[in-house]
């Protein structure tokens, strides 16, 4: 990177918050996936909208990529910066700036930690629902970047249904103000859903205003076994059908449950097929009764046992069963492709049946966990990039299970964002003219492609 | 209109499907607002995607702007056509095209009765929750279009949280099929929610897919009066920080009590200051404590008296008193101007006495209800356009009340749009930059601005 930039860069925020060495550079390479890497030119850790302002303009003035990066715990590549890219990281900027409990409000910072923002909520006797695998150290601006979903998304909704306003640093540098602490606001486009999602290609969210909801007086934490995938399947499907929207509905496949069972001992039983984990929260009556329903639901559908959990240990201890599900697996092969389809809730059971299969087929060890309420897969593929031979079996095999996803109307993606691990299927699933319309709202907004280049599209 | 477009909407549609004479245009000159009036060159009923695309294909070579309309309820002027404009009318596209209890989905062309699909939907035991005030004769295309509330927006939120999909015609004829059925999707923008509320100035939906929720299993409707309008405001934030998120909480000024009373004869007191209409609903035993915890909150911040519907029968009628108020209103005096400010719920006590007080100081009478959970008012001011002097105070009035609105860190519209109505105070609510970022996607989206050209913006 030109020596002028970077003293530039260090008059803004002083010398130990602009990293050049190589060394310190290294971290900021990766995210959660590990299979995209890249080195960047410089890192900076702005305080403030106006620093991160500032930042942009520099690098606008010497010609060079803006990416942007919260704890780097993506899933897509979306944070991976492009080589000699500036990576503005936030991580620095992780106030929550206040707490509004008449108008059901929370404002912060983009580098909040997401765990942070429900712990705060629950102070004032308020939640906020949004809880993606990886709250422990994600951010919000992360959150918000991916439109992050997380175990509770069939009931509340994922991080998007909770963004009501945000400050955004546009391509070019300026400041914009999106949203406001109105309930209903209807005065113009809906800008702040166009950035929602957007994966740091059109804006940089330095601040977000959120909804929180009254923290929900009881939960009840169930947890069934099933001898076939498809009694859990039915199970899920004749919960809502009995009115029922638990706030949980999270699966784990054969082989999940046997690594989480080696890496946790829980007491998982090793040889059933699936296990459910459901939720429900809400009115104490109401919660008493739809766990009783759910109960007889499930032994009516097959279920070889369901627990109850007792107090709220029990039910940590049964929630760690899906909690752990992706440590346990990751820990088995020396690489971990996670997948993160989703199709219409219906078309679940076959899915899953044709990711066993397929695997089979192809001779891979594929665990398959995920939220079962809203169709969306984490089929996890345990491997080793090492062996070409065996990575070649897994993209063919990954390609069949898109291609499936695709022809049961089905997304790509249903949290993790599209970033560089999804791009080469994107056209397939929108169309020509959906993805046209996109790369037209790049192009306008960010039309010197500043921002996250070669993200999303190339 | 030139004579070879006209043949050739004839050719395309069939002469019963294209209107060109002057009295068959004047009703599809105005909206709900009857202030805003222009006449179109021709209106033509479409019955498919592809027909509209057609349409608009011709009224491009012809170089005609484009304006959609559904059943020209709106109140912001945003459906009345430019003059000489092609009208696409969108009401002969009202088939409901399935329903997936599955999925708990539904798809319905543009042209469907808003009513319709609740009623469709609980033909399955299903629940379409946005219920705008003219559900029983507004079009699904005109709420996707605006973006449109309700009374249940606290609990249940407004259009756009059930918009999981839809078919557009863009500006230049393309037809682009947007997001699907799967509960969670993040590849790429969400191109939806930017069509979602503009106003028919970026594309015409033609087709939607709707999310439903399963029906609550009860609901419990109260009505309580008050002496003063600060204890209804009070009982409504005491009634959340108890926790409790009713579907409806709305409020009736005693202006509005009067007219209401005058019209429907429901034996509302006439002498009290506001009126609080409350409902909750779910399951029937957090319906029944809720219902009771409501009563006594109300009690305790001094509600003169509280009834609680027994039947479905009182339910109705006492909910009648609000859903007749705008009726109620309207017939006391010939013109009348129907306001849609919304405000950060805390602020709204403070709103309300400054609108009485302002119509006061200005001479006028101004019947205030609204959605009291939502923040979001309808002072309703009720005057005669033919008075000159008379409006003129009106427009001081008008003025005063937008920009308490906009300091308390409220938004000109909540629910109705921007359409022409609003168009004076959008920059000054959004910022230059905010604006100049809605201009510029305007103008990426509509090139040759040919949608709804005025609209929103110049």
């Amino acid at each position: 990177m030109r020596e002028s930039l970077v003293q530039a860069l260090i008059s803004l925020l002083g010398s130990e918050r602009v990293l050049t060495a190589i060394e310190d550079l290294i971290p900021y390479g990766f995210d959660g996936t590990a299979t995209f890497k890249a080195t960047p030119g410089a890192v900076v850790f702005p305080n403030t909208t106006e620093e991160v302002s500032a930042c942009v303009r520099l690098a606008n003035e010497a010609g060079i990529p803006v990416v942007t990066r919260g704890s780097g715990t993506g899933l897509s590549g979306g944070s991976v910066p492009t080589d000699q890219a500036l990576v503005i990281c936030l991580v620095q900027m992780d106030r929550i700036l206040s707490v509004d409990p008449r108008n059901l409000t929370l404002r912060a910072q983009a580098g909040v930690i997401t765990a942070k923002l429900d712990e705060t909520a629950a102070e004032h006797g308020l939640f906020y629902p949004p809880d993606p695998g990886s709250l422990r150290i994600s951010t919000i601006g992360g959150n918000v970047a991916e439109n992050s979903g997380g175990l509770r998304g069939l009931k509340y909704g994922v991080t998007r249904n909770y963004v009501m306003g945000m400050e955004v640093v546009l391509p070019d540098g300026r400041i914009v103000s999106l949203g406001n602490a109105c309930v209903k606001d209807v005065a113009g486009y809906s800008m702040k859903d166009l950035f929602v999602g957007s994966e740091g290609t059109l804006g940089i969210v330095t601040e977000v205003l959120l909804k929180l909801l009254p923290r929900p007086l009881a939960r009840r934490t169930l947890l069934a076994t099933f001898d076939r995938m498809e009694d859990a399947a039915e199970t899920v499907s004749a919960i809502i059908a009995a009115r029922i929207i638990p706030c949980t509905l999270e699966f784990l496949d054969r082989i999940t449950i046997g690594c989480v069972e080696d890496y946790a001992k829980i007491g998982l039983p090793t040889d059933c097929e699936a296990i459910l984990l459901m939720e429900t929260d809400g009115h104490p009556a109401a919660v008493e009764d739809e766990a009783n329903r759910m109960v007889e639901i499930a032994r009516t559908h097959g279920a070889r046992e369901v627990q109850i959990a007792q107090d709220e240990q029990e039910a940590l201890k049964l929630a760690s069963a899906r909690r752990s599900a992706f440590s346990a697996l990751a820990r088995v092969r020396p690489t971990t492709i996670l997948e993160d389809i989703t199709v219409p809730r219906s078309a679940l059971a076959e899915l899953v049946t044709f990711i066993a299969a397929t695997a089979t087929r192809h001779g891979l060890l594929v665990g398959t966990f995920g939220h079962m309420g809203d169709g969306n897969l984490h089929p996890t593929f345990l491997t080793d990039e090492r062996d070409e031979e065996e990575m070649q079996r897994v993209h063919l095999a990954l390609e069949a299970i898109v291609e499936k996803t695709l022809s049961l109307g089905g997304t790509i993606t249903g949290e993790h964002g599209v970033g560089l691990a999804k791009k080469p299927w994107l056209k397939q699933q929108l169309g020509d003219a959906s993805f046209e319309l996109m790369r037209t709202v790049k192009h306008a907004l960010d039309p010197h492609n500043r921002l996250n280049p070669g993200k999303i599209f190339d």
